[in-house]
């Protein structure tokens, strides 16, 4: 055994935990709380598990969109969660995201931090059929969540459906029959006055 | 599309958010709170694309683990956590959970539900590769916790050596280099008294 290996992968391990106390701007679904990454991950890698059928590209390599769903957010640890309609914050967000990669991912051993460096490349890519699906998993998990609330969160920040349209259509491209269920969800979270419309 | 399946897929990606409500005897590292089953879970997915190469059984089915570990607590949604050193709580644990397994499972559409089910039933039973592996990982990641937060949560609950060596024995059927870390740590928190002898 590799002793300097594996107490690099522990210390990966160790570190990865501060994405439990990375909170996000979406509630969980009974309202009590806010949600925070590592939660999020887990979500969106059972989403991916039940709901690959719907990828636009076909039979796509579902380990590889649950590799990338579980590490997507990691570089918050350092960077922070940015809010998806925060156009301030997005600014620099490609700046504090990429220096968070570099340090986050190079606590494993080489080898797997240029695998999970590529990953999460891929993902912020979302040009692969994988990343694309994984990408609309993202939008997807907290539209539900803001439905299933009420629109608490959008309303707290006043959020407007024409932004919540916007940022989500990218849905489409991964996953054409859950933007579909998607635009319906806005349509009844507009109907019930919980969307400005 | 078939919009009774997706309403049935939907209807279970929802339910599953209150594993998020699930509180377990472990604390976060930085020790601030005690975990959730969803954040455990997560971080066991994480583990296994890291150290998947500790497996016993050598090159094993790393989506088949990651799968596991992802619905591996669910039935904590109804069932709750069992305290891994309860002795009373285990009485009827299994039959808590079985019941839970039926209820939760089973909002899924069949085909799903019975692949979901016999996933749960695998990992239950710890004995394939990946199950055991699985099972490994279930019993390390708290174990590190422990130690990390330098044994707090034993100490709460007078845990002593043997019940921790007798507990995470196991990790050895599925992981034996992870055995001889964890000893290791065992032995460092008994070092340090955060663990009594």
């Amino acid at each position: 055994m590799d002793l300097k290996r594996l107490a690099q992968q522990i210390r990966f391990v160790r570190e990865v935990d501060k994405l439990k106390t990375i909170e996000r701007q979406t509630l969980i679904t009974d309202a009590t709380r806010q949600e925070n990454d590592a939660e999020h991950s887990w979500h969106l890698a059972l989403m991916a598990l039940v709901l690959g059928e719907y990828a636009r590209d076909g039979a796509i390599d579902l380990l590889h969109v649950v590799r990338m769903v579980l590490i997507h957010d990691l570089v918050e640890i350092d960077a922070g969660d940015t809010y998806c309609y925060d156009t301030a914050g997005y600014a620099d967000k490609a700046e504090r995201e990429t220096a968070a990669a570099e340090r986050i991912f190079n606590l494993l051993p080489a080898d797997q931090a240029d695998d999970f460096r590529a990953l999460w490349d891929e993902f912020e890519a979302a040009d692969t059929p994988e990343a694309r699906f994984a990408n609309a998993l993202d939008r997807l998990q907290p539209l539900m969540h803001n439905v299933f609330t009420d629109g608490k969160m959008w309303q707290r920040h006043g959020i407007v459906k024409s932004q919540v349209v916007e940022r989500n259509q990218r849905i489409d491209a991964g996953a054409p029959d859950l933007w579909r269920f998607a635009r319906e969800l806005i349509e009844s979270a507009v109907d019930r006055g919980h969307l400005a419309p």
